[in-house]
């Protein structure tokens, strides 16, 4: 089944390219590897949520990161899928890794990142499954909570 | 000498490769490149150790997360053996990115992923000199002081 | 044009390769990629500035830091110049991460590594547009305020 029917099952659409926040591109392609650049939760240009992701009150609820996770990894696909000409081509995700907007003393983002991860293996299949870095940080971009980049491997 | 020996002589032995803390794999290969998940300093599937490296009372010292960071090697390496059929196939260790939960005002990154790098050189000589980034973050998952991923080239 | 001219009308020049703050080295070859070590931004040794990244008082401005990713790129070139033999044989900047060492609340990474961005820019042209990461941590080392890494593609 290609890709994209995939996403219809989900309810997803592969959004429009996100524009960069500076100066640099979504994503590069070097051989059979695309590098993409690390991917905010944007719907239609705007961070649908900022702050720090933890169990207080006035944080992000990490099951919402995870939603959040997802979108940046939907992003990421989008900037892929422009560089090489669809996902049909991607033959692997090779690595995810995933920045999460911490609260202090919040360790949680594995389960964030979850949300990126188990999107990429509904869509993929085998070829989703990837290695992946998870990290608790101090601030994000814009105030994002989570920021997702890939890197994936294309026929 | 083939790399086991070498660990032998080192008094260790490769782990079973830990079990990923989420929906994902430990390591992926593409082309003749391991890319591994970010590993933590699991010891039969439990972390020794949790808190921020720092130099204050209850803060994880240096030193000790030092010794961490050479378990999170050790199983990343793990987890690239399983993936290419044991650790005389790597040709090069390419780049080591280290996160280090750092308590404020923590700086002595470098010297905690020197307990990763100095296992990586005993073990592999010439083909263990890699590029390195050493980061300090505000949390990482389960509470772990460190995290460690591995690129390396395999033959 | 040489990169060497273009440095010169900028009014720069390649520094001396850093010495690698650890045991590691600045630069490591695979295939025709080259992945950087994390270069902090070392001018003749020594950090210009330390702190973390803010608009506070006796935090780094982020004009001021984003000089410093610029040196930071200065510095990583340096190091993927001296592994392959020179700026010219660079065919594409593949991916800059970039790491700020950010004060609570401070969300302007991206402006920040603008500076990094801009002098591949202006150096490399279309070889130079990369993807890009970047993140706000917590502390880096030696204090350092802004850390970069480079991904790249040789000829």
């Amino acid at each position: 089944m290609a890709v994209a029917d995939r996403l219809a099952e989900l309810g997803l659409e592969l959004p429009a390219v996100p524009q960069p926040a500076g100066a640099y591109v979504p994503a590069v392609v070097t051989g059979n590897l695309v590098f993409t650049a690390g991917q905010l939760p944007f719907v239609d240009g705007a961070l649908p949520e900022t702050g720090l992701v933890g169990e207080g009150d006035g944080q992000v609820a990490p099951t919402r990161a995870a939603d959040l996770a997802a979108l940046c990894a939907l992003n990421a696909l989008a900037a892929a899928a422009d560089a090489i000409g669809g996902l049909d081509r991607v033959s692997q995700i090779v690595k995810v890794t995933g920045f999460v907007a911490s609260a202090p003393g919040f360790t949680g983002q594995p389960g964030v990142l979850n949300g990126a991860s188990q999107l990429l293996g509904d869509l993929f299949g085998d070829e989703g499954r990837h290695a992946r870095s998870a990290v608790g940080v101090a601030a994000l971009p814009l105030g994002s909570p989570v920021e997702v980049e890939l890197v994936l491997e294309y026929r």
